[in-house]
């Protein structure tokens, strides 16, 4: 039984740390909002989200689909998917840590948003853009730093692997860490390549993942959306420095 | 083996949703940063965050110690919390429910961060405070009444309670969002009142909370910090209407 990813189908967006995840176990899976035959498409994702007889109704994409199981949040997904795809430890405290990491990695995420939207989701970027440009300088100069610097942290003290966040084998976060330097990286190029010079091991795990053989396929794929100024991380010249 | 919670001591803040869990189950725990005992206070808690030797480093407060275990993010701290703690139901359904109500509170909670720190969280709320009177403006008219609207149909929809989120039975979830109507009657009043007009159940779930019997004898002590302009529900009244 494939899972069934839903979200929107031009961005990158929460939506491809779930991909990622997908991809790198080469788990049998339909992104539904991206589909052409019946029943997929955007139409048919958000005809699902809003279905009234839905129990768990997402509050917004992305979410899963797996047999009667509807799952939203991004964290909580990978919290679903991680067992069954192999990408997390069997102990408790190995599943709660990869959790841990993956909800600051969301926080980071969630940041990067209020750098092109301080003001208002519903308000286009050029309505904000003053305020985002102050913003973003914040992000930039304090943020940035600041969690890579823990992220660092955690992999320079890991006493199994310097390579990976948790344990010595690949884990939804090191996936997500993954995609997080890579938005970084696209939206802010100038600040996160100076911020990741002092980041050593992230840098080395960034690296070390762009050649994970599945992985590496994907991202060549054109089921790899490019980035682009609908998503999350976006490219504003006037945001970077 | 009492559970030692840290956190900031004089502001409800994120920690608070830990509270409210640890004090509704009547389990044994320690406050450690409000402590004035050998090995507590704030001192103490950001020297055991900043151990040089923890392998789990918390990104921020709060956080949980319990035995060797040490535990950051607050939804993760409710994971781990709440089977122990009988909040949450038996099924892996009903737990990864539970964990996506949760986070979704958390992401309100985010956005009431940035009410009154839309530019960045280095600066004052003076220093913000135009802006964040635009972006309350957003989170009041837009954000509010939809985030309640979701929970409204969350409970309306749950076949088996119509006042609890998951289930027949209390769960850390319903905690969380009891939490979530005290803040924003408090830092929104205007708003927050006409918007619980509009959702019914999730009044009376916030309604019928207040008389839990160990719930409401925490509400009553001096162990309920108030609420105050350092946290994260903050009544700056420019910023309700």
């Amino acid at each position: 039984m494939p899972y069934e990813l839903h979200y929107w189908p031009t961005i990158q967006g929460r939506g491809e740390f779930v991909r990622l995840t997908l991809e790198a176990a080469g788990a049998d899976y339909v992104d539904v909002a991206r589909g052409s035959q019946k029943g997929q498409g955007i139409a048919a994702t958000l005809r699902r989200m809003n279905a009234p007889d839905l129990v768990h109704p997402p509050f917004a994409p992305p979410f899963l689909m797996h047999g009667k199981r509807t799952i939203g949040q991004t964290a909580t997904i990978l919290l679903y998917l991680g067992p069954r795809l192999n990408l997390v430890g069997k102990s408790e405290a190995s599943r709660l840590w990869t959790h841990q990491l993956q909800l600051t990695i969301a926080d980071v995420v969630a940041e990067v948003h209020e750098t092109h939207h301080p003001i208002a989701t519903g308000l286009y970027y050029e309505d904000q853009k003053t305020e985002a440009i102050e913003r973003a300088k914040a992000f930039r100069e304090q943020r940035i730093p600041k969690f890579l610097a823990w992220f660092e942290t955690v992999l320079a003290r890991n006493p199994a692997s310097s390579t990976h966040l948790v344990g010595a084998r690949l884990s939804y976060a090191d996936l997500s860490l993954f995609q997080l330097v890579e938005g970084l990286l696209y939206a802010f190029p100038t600040a996160a390549e100076r911020a990741l010079k002092k980041v050593p091991h992230v840098r080395a795990l960034h690296l070390g993942l762009g050649s994970h053989r599945r992985l590496a396929a994907y991202l060549g794929s054109e089921r790899r959306i490019a980035f682009n100024e609908d998503g999350i991380f976006r490219r504003y010249p006037e945001l970077d420095a």
